[in-house]
């Protein structure tokens, strides 16, 4: 397989100009009725993927199926992710996909979480937890041609709990960031994770981590800040990040016109993102 | 379904003596040849849990499967998942039964997580990773009666790459401990991982918890200390302790006799803590 690596697809698509990143929470619970009536659990939940690729395809930089939501249909769900996958590998082979497992175990077990996302399922990146340390995700890390994007600081209310408490006088996630770009990007593949709900913080790890790319979730349901999340977090390549919006886009329409209804919401960030660019955040 | 809470479980089984943990780390590739033999591969490692199991299930206070190796063979590694919990609650409901998942993301996400590991799979416990905070945890905190069992100071060598960074004078995990004794176990369902390999740390976590169950992986093949562990770790009742040890007992032979040999091992870890609690650890 020739594909290219993680880098490689992701800094093409920002020459593009393209930043929106369509997370793939796609709960069948939440899926329009229209797409369950013909088709099983699998096929419902792939059909509905498709569709919505097939609607916005042209607009992304890359797509992040959030793996709970495959997970919690067992079997059926697994399929579905993996069809998902494999339909966006062949299909559009020049959009990175990145699997939001957020995974951290030690690291004979890690060898077991690469296998399934990376060999197998042939994801191009992960998101990883950092509470375990380097020496845990080594495995991980060592797939050079694969993103490995580390939570530092992220999107939800609560996450100052330990995120924010004061080590030597820094914020945990900024300590994190600093490890992450000073001893675990050997490879040149890590980036990281920074919710759009903190844009201060963002612009903190921007300064720390350099020109490494950040995923920035929270834009959308959860209301993170756009214009701010732009302002604080591009790099010094007005580039460098991954602006994910999930359920704000891909449940815009319970309805038929579900993926239509899709196009227009990415369509709006993407007109959000290129008016901010061009006023010159 | 009127299964007992995972608390209630886990204190009949330290009324009986029983502190062994059996973790099934089934790795297929680890199989002995002569299970792969005669199965496909959801099968066989089916067949293997339920070797171990059959030969095991009296020494024992849980089984605890890494999700890790299981989704490393995707569609068939969750069939063989699902088989192996199905059959421990139906063969033997005494015996709780834990997903080391080590999960964690925003709440809605883990709403996911909830579905497949408690509702879908029916597991009686679940490992999760503290650093995205008790209000991402919510939808696992919720559930009363299963064990949310949180990463304090974990087994691998570079642990305290944070863990033990230091809060206000105190190592990071012990923080951790903290919040979770305090706040988090609001429906007395929580529970702490410490690694047998830090016993001194482990001890300092009992002082912070109370009598809150401890899982201590890295018994066997990781090299913990049990003597250290019972020691340092048991609660007030000299119970509370979880000792699990995985490749060391499942992979104790590759041949036929590979159940017979988890006895073996089961039975050795068993007598050493038997003995210790004698001698008045």
């Amino acid at each position: 397989m020739n594909r290219k690596t993680f880098n490689e697809l992701l800094k093409a698509k920002w020459d593009e100009n393209k930043f929106v990143c369509i997370g793939l929470d796609s709960d069948y619970e939440k899926i329009p009725q229209v797409v369950k009536e013909k088709a099983s659990v699998d096929e419902a939940v792939f059909l509905f993927n498709k569709g919505i690729i097939d609607a916005t395809y042209d607009l992304v930089c890359a797509y992040k199926p959030q793996v709970a939501f495959y997970e919690a249909y067992g079997v059926d769900g697994y399929k579905a992710l993996e069809e998902t996958v494999k339909y966006l590998h062949q299909t559009y082979p020049d959009i990175p996909v990145i699997s939001d497992a957020k995974r951290a175990d030690i690291a004979t077990t890690n060898e077991g979480y690469t296998k399934a996302i990376f060999d197998r399922m042939g994801f191009d990146a992960v998101t990883v937890n950092p509470y375990l340390g380097k020496e845990a995700l080594e495995p991980f890390l060592k797939y050079g041609d694969k993103g490995i994007i580390i939570l530092v600081k992220t999107s939800n209310p609560g996450a100052g709990e330990f995120q924010d408490l004061k080590v030597d006088g820094k914020p945990l996630h900024q300590i994190v960031a600093k490890h992450v770009a000073s001893d675990w990007n050997y490879n040149n593949n890590c980036g990281v994770v920074v919710g759009a709900t903190y844009p201060e913080e963002l612009k903190k790890v921007r300064e720390i981590i350099g020109d490494l790319p950040i995923l920035v979730p929270g834009i959308g349901t959860q209301g993170g800040d756009l214009e701010a999340t732009l302002k604080n977090g591009l790099d010094s390549n007005k580039q460098g990040l991954i602006i994910s919006s999930s359920r704000g886009i891909i449940f815009a329409s319970g309805g038929e016109d579900f993926a239509e209804a899709a196009r227009r919401e990415a369509e709006k960030l993407n007109d959000q993102i290129k008016e901010a660019l061009n006023e010159g955040v």
